[in-house]
């Protein structure tokens, strides 16, 4: 044939693709400056045993002291140390034992000159003492106890609110709630705290191809890996993800998966320009596709915009791109809802490359890599659908958009699947 | 009085306190040998859903491929690439378009020489071809397409078993599941998965002076810091905690306490050589206390044992001893039980010291830290009954027994308490 080619009307969507990716950093922009523009999430109340993790409201302000009584911190003796001013193992000093303090017990009577109160940890002083004579410095003699040594004034005492003081703030809102701040709030009789609720998750997978999970492959068709990995991504970051089933790759289904009401939906599936790609179509037509095709690989066909009000990351099908995706934009989006940190929770490592890396400038790359003995070499294969690339792997590495790549022997920064 | 001190029949035990305390690495080197003699803990089964996280109870070896058929890996024509050596975009060569493929359905026919079939991503290949032209390399025109350039055996192809070949071990026994792990257990048709049991954790806080979680504190009662930071902090190591309420304290009540089933008890409180401290007494009177006393600050006043077979950890009730106890020893107990790594679930740090820091040798220090501008400082004061100190610290570091401190500049590494 000498003729040009004949120019079909899908031709130019065709051939243009993703002509217009944007970066990775216009992409993080577009979905901070989203998150910022979105309304906090409610809080709800929690009981302490679910509450760990959990993302604080508002602060948590003490209207009690603890403790609010004076205390033993030792066992042994309560006593007036103006009495045992003079006592050494040498020359013991004789007080009379007047009964025994126990914890959470008030002790009925008054300690006066030249007598002790035996005393255990945690109990309550007796008025009329300034000191605890621990029982290892005594010996014990019948109705009478011997102080071998003096000591000063406030000694092995737990002062009232020497832990916390009525109206401290003891937690800040947006904290995120840890064992032993699960402790102080018991400790100030909060037996339920007050959290950021727990963004809905809506987890839309399409793919006529795909079976649900537990099911077994088959023929040509093979069973949805993106849908369960997000359900624990999601969960991992604090969401509260929800999947119902397979959605069907036609409009009218993808439509009304997209309306049920949640906090942020993703997509996985038909992400890109082709006809079948319906989700950016939809998105387009019925609410905002803002952001359609990223400058990266894998995932570079990902989308976000908005629907209904909701937030909905696209992402593509290849389950690598799809936890990729997730981890850049969609995760990111969770948690900051959420009211954590944006960060991911990956724990970082620097170690040295063992060969070269090579990634085109203007593109930024997602490398997944093994840690042995120190060193980092990039998981050899796999495109963007081998997922078991991942799962071989112990972290990954990302060469930013104007960067060509690493010499081996380069310091690089990687992050460790492995982390929480 | 000059007359030596008379003896009690007790003043020999109270002087003698834990005159035998035991160095933190004998403890470690107890527990881990106690451990390691112990049955491991049997498995379940669960659902996807719920295995992120869990540890896997034995290896998972794929009995099928995936994907289990060739698969085109980009939107575009299937064709045989012998029929289209000659193009460029020069020089177009035409191919009958027969149909389409579509991901999940067996295309019906096979292509022969001149012809070619429309393909989406994912889709089997038809018979007869070996490559797949993508969409932006051609030019549509009716029932032909042009295809713009050539291309090599084998391009664009999915190829059997390329994500997972049958027979190949996907993941390895004692595995912390992670989500792209659960997308490929779905990807090889598991829908559920067999995982360690998580450790049943019996956490049995005695003190007369304590009031349960969720109670006002009130006159010289105190509420139970312990016993809701424990249930978290076995939570987060994987544990399956459950506590009663609080355990009057007395033989009785501890004993039945005890006699409860399960894999780990933890008790709070009354772990030390006083007469009230019957947990010890308990332990060696009806099983085996192995280790009472640990040369360290707080919680020295540590114990360890075994009772009906069940390994017992005792706690100090001081809560800032109860939390470094639990870290110590009982959470790398449950961690170790439950099949996953011993260490601590603390991200590292590298910093430098502020100022000085000063602790005796033959004791091991357990110090609070802040982390600002990259710099490390204790926490002041607190006693090992102020929680509130390891609230407002970011992390801690440990003093080894043989280090008497460190200098000011001194570049310490720390565990920062915000971790997962």
């Amino acid at each position: 044939m000498q003729t040009p080619p004949p120019q079909h009307p899908n031709a130019d969507v065709r051939m243009r693709g993703f002509a217009e990716r944007i970066s990775v950093d216009a992409a993080i922009a577009w979905l901070d400056a989203a998150l910022d523009g979105q309304q906090q999430l409610g809080c709800e109340v929690v009981t302490l045993d679910v509450a760990a993790g959990r993302v604080l409201a508002e602060a948590v302000t003490s209207k009690v002291n603890v403790p609010n009584f004076q205390r033993a911190m030792m066992d042994g003796y309560a006593l007036r140390t103006i009495d045992i001013a003079a006592a050494s193992a040498e020359n013991p000093v004789s007080l009379e034992v007047l009964g025994d303090c126990f914890p959470g017990e008030a002790f009925d009577g008054k300690v006066e000159a030249g007598q002790a109160v035996r005393i255990m940890t945690g109990a309550p002083l007796p008025p009329g003492v300034d000191a605890v004579l621990p029982v290892e410095q005594t010996v014990s003699a019948g109705k009478q106890v011997l102080a071998l040594t003096n000591l000063p004034v406030g000694k092995n005492l737990g002062h009232v609110g020497e832990d916390i003081r009525c109206s401290d703030t003891v937690l800040s809102a947006g904290r995120v709630l840890r064992p032993q701040d699960i402790g102080v709030l018991s400790s100030i009789g909060h037996g339920q705290v007050t959290v950021v609720r727990r963004p809905r998750v809506r987890i839309v997978v399409t793919g006529d191809e795909l079976l649900p999970a537990g099911a077994q492959p088959q023929g040509s068709r093979i069973v949805d890996a993106n849908g369960p990995m997000l359900m624990a991504l999601a969960r991992r970051d604090g969401g509260l993800p929800s999947q119902l089933g397979i959605v069907a790759d036609d409009r009218d289904s993808i439509l009304s998966a997209l309306n049920e009401d949640a906090d942020v939906v993703l997509t996985s599936g038909g992400s890109s320009v082709g006809q079948e790609d319906h989700v950016p179509t939809l998105l387009a037509e019925f609410g905002e596709l803002a952001v359609h095709g990223v400058a990266m690989r894998p995932a570079g066909p990902i989308g976000m915009g908005t629907f209904g009000g909701q937030l909905v990351v696209l992402l593509p099908g290849n389950p690598v791109a799809c936890l990729w995706g997730y981890d850049l934009l969609a995760g990111r989006a969770i948690r900051r809802l959420g009211g954590r940190p944006a960060d991911w929770p990956y724990r970082k490592e620097v170690a040295s490359l063992t060969g070269e890396l090579i990634s085109p400038v203007g593109r930024l790359d997602y490398v997944r890599i093994k840690m042995a003995r120190g060193a980092v070499t990039p998981v050899p294969s796999s495109g963007a659908s081998v997922l078991s690339s991942t799962t071989r792997a112990d972290g990954f590495l990302v060469i930013p958009m104007d960067v060509a790549g690493y010499a081996a022997g380069t310091e690089v920064e990687v992050f460790m699947y492995d982390s929480p």
